[in-house]
């Protein structure tokens, strides 16, 4: 099977070296407006070929897009535009009702799939890419309906072969959840750290009172702006309802924390400790 | 040495295996008002002994005191009172101003050191005591001008024992550091749990849809409300002005979110990526 993958980041490229060791790629053929990213994933064996633009796009079996969001709802109807009759379009962003929308009504919709595995890390780029990325994570398929048979059947051997769980959903209520789940975490964790590097001049001593704890609070405030700033503005509606909801909840906290009300922190943390049932680790 | 240690859960569980792993103790006697904890610390061997109240507090060379920190300040001057002249007592809380504040005229303050090892996880009680803990972290002694030279020998030990690298200061600097490197982590965990909590009501979605990144944000909100909450409350002056700062850079990222301004989202995180530089991993 020819696959094009257009983005060879941490997601394409870790879905590059999972299909390429399952033997579902004959040729993986990748595309990146980065040169240097795209040199690199060459060199890393990510890929077999760059080849540049639509020239690949006819003659592929299978695309996946994993670009910014906001190029991939700029682009999404091209790469459409382009394809063969045969060709199955994935594309894995964090959003899906704008990427949706873009290309609801493009004669060649039902080639495409729109998915989200949910898996990545705070580090970006070929180098960030590796095998195993995605075992046992979730993937969602949204209006799993506009999609052809043929086009879902290909989706879930690839999902299959990076070990992932399907479910499927509404593409709104996958954006809504997913700013709740997903993209609150990294706006919490992006400010706590530039709190405290404002406050903390000497950095010095950042590093030395850095607990684990911290360290794993704030560890999304790694994570790429261009991958993010796109991701925050398409959800823009749900995450400010959901930074809303937060925002709410720490000022509670602060008023009872000014009254020096222990009683009430400690019934709020209380609360806040079921959170151990739904999470495994 | 006979060494009895005061709390016998995370914290002070793990100082007793480390300095009787190092031959550092010749006994350790344990105290903890919760039977069930004190049993517990015996079947796990992280304490010879279970003693009651202050009957090992005279013929002690070490006291360590490893419990919330409101129980810490108002149990220390009695614990002053009831050691012998060669006794050491050293306290492991996240707070220190307070702490220092309530023994700082007593006749035995020479004999104790204001501590507080930088280490922990969310987990709590004897079961979550383990060897290795504090491997590499630092420890801050503060207030070092009033304890002994006799007194900080000894806790050097105790800490190069640990392996922790101890760094001195002054409680208040303590206090306001930590408010921000550590417990503006806890909060904003707590409540991100809380915030997702109250929204997904049913809890398969969040199950479904949480990626590694929210269960590292979300981790310590697994934390002991019986020790956050009395750390919360003394450290409440310092740690207010740190969530205030946390919620006016939350706030106005929103704006900036509202008016889908990705530039000005995109800077906002470029300037949080530099938390790169002072975090290790």
């Amino acid at each position: 099977m020819k696959i094009t993958i257009i983005g060879l980041g941490l997601i394409g490229g870790s879905i590059a070296l999972a299909l390429r060791k399952a033997g579902l790629a004959t040729t993986v053929y990748g595309i990146d407006k980065n040169e240097s990213h795209a040199a690199q994933a060459i060199e890393l064996g990510l890929v077999d070929q760059i080849v540049y633009e639509n020239n690949s796009f006819l003659s592929a079996d299978l695309i996946i897009v994993s670009i910014p969001v906001s190029a991939t709802s700029a682009f999404l109807p091209h790469i459409l535009d382009s394809i063969g009759e045969n060709t199955v379009v994935i594309d894995t962003g964090s959003t899906k009702d704008l990427i949706c929308q873009t290309v609801s009504h493009h004669p060649r919709r039902s080639q495409y799939v729109a998915a989200h595995p949910i898996a990545g890390t705070e580090f970006s780029g070929p180098g960030a890419a590796f095998l195993g990325l995605f075992d046992g994570k979730t993937n969602i398929i949204c209006e799993r309906e506009k999609s052809s048979e043929k086009a879902l059947l290909l989706a879930f051997r690839v999902f299959e072969t990076l070990k992932m769980k399907t479910i499927f959903m509404d593409s709104v209520e996958h954006d809504k959840h997913v700013a709740y789940v997903s993209h609150l975490s990294h706006v919490s964790s992006f400010l706590l750290g530039q709190t405290v590097l404002d406050i903390e001049k000497d950095e010095k001593n950042i590093f030395d009172l850095a607990g684990s704890g911290f360290a794993s609070t704030v560890r999304l405030a790694k994570s790429s702006p261009d991958m993010w700033a796109p991701i925050f503005k398409q959800n823009a509606e749900y995450l400010s309802q959901a930074l809303a909801e937060y925002i709410m909840h720490l000022q509670k906290f602060q008023y009872h924390l000014m009254k020096r009300d222990e009683k009430e922190l400690h019934q709020i943390m209380t609360k806040a400790n079921d959170i151990k049932r739904v999470l495994k680790s």
